[in-house]
């Protein structure tokens, strides 16, 4: 199964006054870090993606974490992602946080393979996720 | 139970590219109603707080998020949050995200009750949260 | 010369290590502030303005803030907000942050009425502003 | 004189609905680029350089930006900043964030060199900055 390590440096403006990051800036890493996992996958951007799959995007139904241990700024962490299941045109990617060889974040996104509706351009539906898309993770 | 009701307007800012908010805000606003659910229970704010009762914070170890429905700059939508259980040191919070009548996200918080280690200020550990403290979202 | 107040809570997750609020979150408030300035001008909000006008947003050209006085979690601050100056397709939008009676913050916008272009609803250009809107902040 | 460079890459949540990016995570970019610009001169993090010279932070008193060309989400650009000018207790950094070969923002921050106040750990002042650091730049 197809993975995806990122680096992320933790910096002063994620950080809350108690000095640790403020949890919802793990939520932005690891929506970033999808769009890497997917980047890395099918070997080209988000913004390419959407063209090509004329999708409106991949918009959350779910996200959780689970916050071992914090971080501060100026560490470098490690997030390694995955997809862990495929649905018909739902999917479920898994986010790990290492600071060092410690497992400090751990988080999922439940996803939706959205399109618009052809009309109405403010307006999006669930599709089925396309098997090329899929068989790229492989 | 004790409850808190918070009206938040969606801003610009807090939205992507696809027009709908960018999910990690619905974790910041959640943050800030926590905030004001104790400020409202105890009657003083966090600051205060963090001095009275000589803590250092009230961390997460666990959030979760369900998305229902997506909101966009100019909504104006309303925040109902409580205090589902206590436990000795950690508690969870409920926060159900009302777009008119529509429960559009509802999100949970597990966070820790949190003293710094004597003779070390960046060092944290959990501690049993005071009745006082409990007896106020009675 | 109309302007506009505003209350901004000063957040937890605003603030940074230093317990201050994290300064890009000024520019932040200062545009949630032009919004609501055009919407009490207008009388609607910023979504119905992109429609009715058939713009595409309001991006800023130049920014700047003088940081007098900082701000901390918990405290509420008042911002009062203005248009300063009308050029023919731009306009200079200045914020003044107190807290209580003291100006902590200054801030000053310089925006422009922009369109898209037709046939590429990617890009846009520079527009008049109409007359209709200048009138309404009289 | 010392400058530094740095690549970031635009995420999805760095941007606005009109598709590009809000323009106060410039603000956030360039106060990362600043820590990695002194990191970079001085050999050792920002935390390490709040213990080592006991200092409470940079804080800003000014700050600015020209937005020339915008950015969009899946953009890597470079940031390269600089040390403008050292005054007694307070310096000028200079931003200049290039897409490909095009200037597209350029942003300046006058910040201070600023101790605890002994006795009171939650007030700060300004103080002479080292010259040990300023040698570090040349």
């Amino acid at each position: 199964m197809l993975s995806h390590h990122r680096e992320i440096q933790i910096e002063w403006g994620d950080c809350d006054p108690f000095g640790i990051v403020f949890f919802p800036r793990y939520f932005e890493y690891f929506d970033a870090c999808t769009n890497a996992l997917f980047h890395h996958a099918l070997g080209f951007p988000k913004a390419e993606m959407l063209k090509r799959f004329q999708i409106a995007g991949i918009p959350l139904v779910q996200a959780s974490c689970n916050f071992h241990v914090p971080s501060s700024f100026g560490d470098v962490v490690k997030v390694e992602s995955r997809v862990l299941k495929w649905g018909t045109s739902s999917f479920t990617v898994q986010h790990r946080l290492f600071r060092g060889e410690t497992l400090a974040v751990e988080g999922l996104e439940k996803r939706v393979w959205t399109v618009h509706i052809p009309g109405d351009p403010s307006k999006a539906k669930s599709h089925p996720i396309p098997k090329e898309v899929i068989e790229k993770f492989a």
